[in-house]
This record gives C-alpha cells, structure tokens and sequence, in this order.
C-alpha cells in the first residue's frame, strides 16, 4: 500500500492523537462530548473485509479505547460505530455518552448541534493518559 | 444467570430470526432498510465488559453477519453499532445501507422516517438463507 493518508475530512474534524499498533487515533474537535475515532492503516473500506489478524488487532484497541473513554470521561453508556456512508475511509467511533449531555439518548450524527473546543492543555493531558495507558507514540 | 429474555422494546421493534451461539438474531421490522440486530445472552450492557472468549465469538459473529448482510442486500455500506443509550441490554446494529434508501448518506437513528414491512415469505426466504449460511436453528 501506498503511504497511508488519513482522510482529509477526518483531519478536519479532529486533533490527531497518537498512533495505537496500526491505526491512528484521533480526536473529534467537538469538545461537548469524548469522541475518539480509530482509523487503522488499510484501504479496505468494510470491517468485515479485513483480515483476520487485522480484524482481532482492531477488534482488541476497540475494546480497550472502549473501557478507557468510559473512565476517563466518566461515561454512562459507550457508543460504538462504523459508518463510512460520508467518509469511506474505515474508521470506528468510540464516543461516551453521558445522560447530561445535549443530545442524549439519540445518537450523535446530525443531531449533535452544540459545539465546545478543547484546550492545548486538555489535549496535552489527555495525550499523557493515553501514553500512560496504552505505553505509546503521542508525539 | 436466569432464564434470558430479549428487551420488550427490541420485541416490539423487530422479528425474531434465529438463534446464533449464545446470542439472537432479529430483523427490524421497518423494511426500508435491511436491518439486523444481534442480542448477546448476557446481562452485560457494555461490549468491552464481556469476557474475553464471549466477545470474541460475538465479534467473529458481527463480521460474518455484516458480509452476510452485504451480499443479501447487495449494499453499497454496512453500518455496524452498539449504542444502547434508549434500550440498555446488549445489541448490535448491523444494517446494510444504499445510496438509494431514503436517509442516506445519514446514519439511520432517529432519521428513516419512511416505513415499509415485510412480508411472511420475505422472512421465511432469509431464515432459509440464514441455515445455509450459519447452519443454525431458525425455529
């Protein structure tokens, strides 16, 4: 595969955060809620098209990132998606819902309508929660 | 864990299809698009709280039931979910999406306000389809 590239309109709508194994993690702006979104280094656009191996691996970051979010951001409930209907590069969303915020119980897409930013310094901390969780590459 | 019952609310939203390993298959009953949701015996609301053996067999089932839903709808996406935030037992979308289906490219939550329904014959023709797949018990 050709160098991978991250979709431009993922690096739009997010901060970048670290590579995790094969995928890279990021981090959408939308500050009103935690929402991570992995994207693993592929050109297969279907999680059902990966193979094997890639499928466990992904599988495994889904779950941990999954348990991190619920206790870094103190979630009560963890909202798991592969959509690809806008951007058909594979990527995964893992965002944590609380019962306070703007949107809940719906989901996010296209109902998300408030909209806050993140600091230097939060991205910064969180950056250092991660290196501390899963002893990798934030840089 | 006592006897397991699927949530009244997925009940009254979707046929039962058949049971796969320890988990139920439905069919949403709006046929607008083709939906699946997978219903895990366990009391565990959260996917990255299941054990490791449970979610990985739930996951292999996710991958086989999102190409199964690909080539049975012939669709250009499959949208897969967990988001539990309205009904907290353990389910996961898996929906085949196309171009042509009337809240595309949108994700389909709170969006598909159009409304279709199957027929008896439709759902006899995917269980049978389903036992040549899975080879499972469509009782």
């Amino acid at each position: 595969m050709a160098e991978f590239e991250i979709h431009h309109q993922l690096r739009a709508d997010c901060h970048y955060l670290c590579t995790l194994e094969r995928s890279h993690l990021l981090l959408h702006r939308n500050a009103v809620v935690f929402w991570l979104v992995l994207v693993p280094e592929t050109d297969v656009t279907e999680l059902h098209d990966l193979n094997e191996s890639q499928f466990r691996e992904i599988m495994t970051l889904i779950k941990k990132l999954a348990e991190f979010a619920k206790h870094y951001d103190k979630a009560d409930k963890i909202n798991i998606a592969t959509l690809g209907n806008i951007v058909p590069q594979l990527h995964i969303h893992i965002i944590a819902r609380k019962k306070s915020d703007p949107c809940w119980p719906d989901a996010v897409w296209g109902k998300l309508e408030t909209r806050t930013v993140y600091t230097e310094e939060n991205i910064a901390t969180l950056k250092t929660m991660l290196r501390n969780t899963f002893a990798t590459n934030t840089s």
